[in-house]
């Protein structure tokens, strides 16, 4: 999995029937790369999270084949330093 | 998933059987990376669309197992900002 | 899937059993990256093709579980303009 | 699969439920790409290991249809050189 | 699939129950990039080898889920010029 922080949400109102309706965020990874990922979690702008990707993150969906290959599992806890070695949680 | 913008259109007449008929298009993404995907949507050159990878993307084909690693999903709506965080609608 | 170009052919005399049996080709990609993809078209040198990777190159193997992971799916048609936005065809 | 130094844990309180309980390490690989994986060995901090990607990584749950893409499977015996060709048991 | 060549071989003591006996190699491709395949073949330091990877490598094993994502699947006969255009048989 990778470490990411939430930078923004897309919409796509012209699309594929089998996309799950919900929250598509982009997100930046600490090298600069921007993916966008399926947010079954609510996630906000800033918020650090922890993303799957590959079928893995398509098989979430048990009721479609969604033709989803990114996915936020967890939203990455405050204390967790990153790569600066601070924890966040002042 | 990926954001990506689309660039043009290619045709490959000798090809292996299995390959779904229909558009490929090629596009580039915000690292000028380069793929061409499956567009069961009809998108132009210039537009903004969302990609996805990998062996969710053949999942999409229930009629048949196509040799297909990239599929565009959805165009992406205009008030998405882009890495320049302007809204693409003026 | 990517675009690449045929740069030569290898062969491997001793490989797992099954490795099915056909023409196994070097192609480049437009930034340079080598890979080797099984050829079930019978591609030249200097040829532009579509490479799919992954499992989904795998499955067009219907006979075997093929240990495959790029195939070339077509060759890409002269009039597809390459990143020079030259067509091909003279 | 690629060789990796531990660098740290994370914590995820809010995550998708088919998150198996456990480690959740963070780790380094030579080139310094960092990545998350799943610990099903209780590795510490420093610990040399071998890491699988990709859904061979969610296979290895056979209880849930799990969303982990990155898996420790192995730690790496000490006198294994790694790059600097120094075998690191003295 | 890539080409790579074998530099050395790893041992990993402590290791999750599914992972199959055997050799694992570590190889360096031609851009410099290291990982560790699992060798069905027995091969030498300094050969040159095809490697698949992701789940197709995992494939292989018929007899169990294996958690490998890379997989040698045949020596590469000498007369096939590499990136220098030399035939490395002399």
């Amino acid at each position: 999995m990778i470490r990411a922080t939430v930078t923004g949400k897309i919409w796509s109102s012209r699309r594929i029937e089998t996309m799950p309706t919900g929250g598509y965020l982009e997100v930046e990874t600490e090298t600069g790369t921007r993916l966008i990922a399926f947010d079954p979690l609510g996630c906000a702008p800033g918020e650090a999270v922890l993303i799957t990707q590959g079928s893995v993150a398509a098989a979430y969906f048990t009721d479609r084949t969604a033709a989803i290959d990114a996915l936020i599992i967890g939203s990455i806890d405050d204390e967790t330093p990153n790569k600066s070695g601070k924890g966040r949680k002042s």
